[in-house]
């Protein structure tokens, strides 16, 4: 949630009138009938556990734009068929793909160690042999902007910023930018190399990866991310000395144009003419970990969800899922999708792409068009400890089409407090998932998910 | 501590009357200040942290046998020069040294994917390009005994014993076997290479290193560890499939002989004819971590209660500390201490070498003929948290000595719940470390070295 966001939700609260009081077109049988299944849905590990069981174990870590990524949209139209949902569809399209290669660091002098890192997405290689410089360190983003041009030349600079642990994931915020532009601004100012303490908030040697980009103009250099327990190695090292020199070896490559694609599936409704509910994930993972969090949990939840809800009888309108392909490394998929299906109207969009604990609050963006179904949403969750809010749905990497159509957009906010532990790790695993908390996601989302799709109105009037 | 011991202890404490009432020589003013210097240390971080923080940033990992040991011995003679430490020795001997190279894993079919391990202390090395063949698996190493000789030929077998987590270290008795011995046994029954789940209590995907042995006669066969997630991994594809098929590459080479050495420093006693209270640890550390708690801990422990016991006056006996040499691959350094020092008597020996948390428990050998002692010892750490046992002291590997001189020997039982989560990882290192629990170690080792080193009658009496 941006503050920005919270903030013109508290003004419209106080300023807007409900233009229509509309009332949620849900019978009060159907609403039995999904509150039934959705407490089924609690106790149950049919479909969510099934999905990201198998396709952590049979296909594992899946890159975008690679082979591992093709395998795991074929397991997922072979498991999507084989659970009955109709129209399994794979669009493909096609993207820019890097692949790691060999990374290593050691300190040469003054305290000579091997260093665990690991490149970043869009880092430039060194030669076969390395590069071996001096490091600058930075305590924060803002002592590298405040670094003077030039300051940087012939120097690895090492970025330091600690990551704080949140609940609302609002760390990232904060963290972030270190990865995303701080190797590229580095190279601004003359390095030739970055390393940067991992985005972050868990302490083993399991170095946090993801997408870094460098501004037009500036030549990609090579760009990586030590693990916290190194990085706060490499500190010590700079309070004893000014002179600390690195090894460093990264030899990634650029694959050029490589196939990508979605898959997308449906529980077709009683009314195929309404715009559909759209349901997101991402299916390809950062290569060091088999993707368990981020985001087969999240494919796994939407997923059952939607089966949950087609065992409650039909649904008004038809449930379409997206599994989306190459979000990690520039959204490719949620663009390709949004481009291909721009005339398409979708009624309301969801995602989930934050990992598999507990979801703790619900927001949407129509409180002031459709406050009935606001609330009757609200009303329907509580039971599994789900708050209602004022702060308006934003988030879904992959709902680009949602954006674009400035359409109905709910979240289902959960629980990040571990989720930067494991996250672009290798640790992103399966054990890291408890059953008992993917269960929740799964009724919250059938509910929700069932009281969309059964909703004849328009979700988000204009 | 052994089942067979605490029997043993028992039947002691029922059987045994006291041959001679002895009564502690620690005069009331010297106890005062014992004391004083002991509650001291648990509110100072002055000696332990700095030597553990330093050693691991200055030096870090330090293998047995190699250049990085070396630094650590130069490291720890300036250190304990620095800190007015006597006699500052290094006792050089040499050993056989072997380093890993490349290790690589993956499954070739049905489920193509990575698998993140490391070879273990004395493996075979694979051709440099790797060996492919199918995997047997093991749930136990009952299991792999079972199956019947010859029936793993041309295989590899997977051993997936699954360690407990205890607070005394008794889970290492049952699961450790599977890396001590199980490849061997694997190889003695036609394997080409063994995989085994690693012998630790985590699921990060750090895999714990550490030496196996091959019987007279068994040829070494390739032999590595799966962290625990990939162990999972490569269990559930075994229930999935009886034709997995994984592909290995370790490079692992024999050095021959190489050099390493013992340190050792004292604090030199009022009556230094009487034979010396030996405190050990070991200083070389497996290569993956930086040996933060095993054992930079434990030589920061002794060494800060040295000079704790120091500061309330010189010592009746000489506090000698041995900083052993190559303790990992095989107690070079405690044997060669022994050997060298065989004629040298010691009256009492106590190693730290099980992290960094908290004491719980005191043990000595000495219950029975200085009874005496082993209750003042008993009562005096009381404050600390620490109970009483009947089970006599018998670790310490590197306390050769103390069980070829069948002499006096105390065990201060460090809580190992945790431990077994970083051993021989990746994942030993300075931020492990609760300093708040490294200082109750220095405390109640303050406090029992004073006691000891003060005490004029023969601590064993024969």
């Amino acid at each position: 949630m941006k503050l920005s966001h919270m903030l013109l939700a508290s003004a419209a609260a106080l300023l807007a009138a409900p233009v229509l009081a509309q009332t949620p077109s849900v019978s009060a049988a159907e609403q039995d009938k999904l509150d039934a299944v959705a407490d089924q849905a609690l106790q149950s590990d049919a479909y969510a556990w099934d999905f990201v069981e198998g396709l952590t174990t049979e296909v594992g870590p899946r890159q975008s734009g690679t082979a591992a990524e093709q395998r795991a949209r074929d397991w997922a139209k072979k498991w999507l068929t084989a659970q009955g949902f109709a129209n399994v569809r794979e669009e493909p399209f096609m993207m820019k793909t890097w692949v790691r290669g060999v990374e290593k660091a050691e300190v040469v002098s003054p305290f000579p160690q091997p260093l665990t890192l690991v490149a970043l997405g869009n880092s430039a290689a060194t030669p076969a042999d390395g590069i071996t410089a001096q490091v600058v360190g930075f305590d924060s983003y803002a002592a590298l902007e405040a670094a003077p041009a030039g300051s940087l030349k012939g120097k690895i600079a090492f970025i330091s910023h600690h990551m704080k642990r949140t609940q609302d994931g609002s760390g990232y915020g904060f963290a972030g930018p270190v990865r995303w532009t701080g190797p590229g601004l580095a190279a601004s100012k003359g390095a030739v190399a970055a390393v940067i303490r991992s985005v972050g908030t868990d302490n083993h040697r399991t170095p946090h990866t993801g997408g870094t980009s460098f501004p037009d103009g500036v030549a990609p250099i090579p760009a990586a991310a030590l693990s916290n327990p190194d990085a706060d190695n490499l500190a010590r090292m700079l309070e004893r000395s000014d002179d600390v020199k690195l090894h460093l070896v990264l030899t990634p490559r650029n694959l050029g144009e490589t196939k990508s694609g979605n898959v997308t599936a449906e529980i077709v409704g009683r009314d195929p003419s309404l715009p559909p509910v759209l349901l997101a994930c991402h299916l390809d993972s950062w290569d060091l970990g088999t993707g368990a969090i981020d985001d087969g949990a999240g494919c796994a939840i939407i997923a059952a969800a939607a089966q949950h809800v087609a065992e409650a009888g039909q649904p008004l309108r038809t449930i379409r899922v997206l599994f989306a392909g190459a979000e990690e490394t520039g959204v490719w998929g949620g663009k390709a999708y949004a481009k291909a299906h721009a005339k398409e109207p979708i009624a309301v969009g969801l995602e989930s792409d934050f990992g598999a604990d507990r979801i703790w609050q619900i927001r949407t963006n129509f409180a002031a068009g459709n406050e009935a179904l606001h609330k009757a949403l609200i009303q329907a969750v509580e039971r599994f400890g789900v708050e209602g809010s004022t702060a308006i749905a934003d988030n879904g990497e992959d709902l680009t089409i949602i954006h674009d159509q400035k359409t109905g957009h709910v979240d289902l906010a959960q629980d990040g407090t571990h989720y930067f532990d494991l996250h672009h790790t290798p640790d992103d695993t399966l054990d890291k998932i408890d059953p008992v908390q993917l269960r929740q996601n799964v009724a919250v989302w059938t509910q929700v998910v069932g009281l969309l799709s059964n909703e004849a109105g328009p979700i988000k009037p204009d």
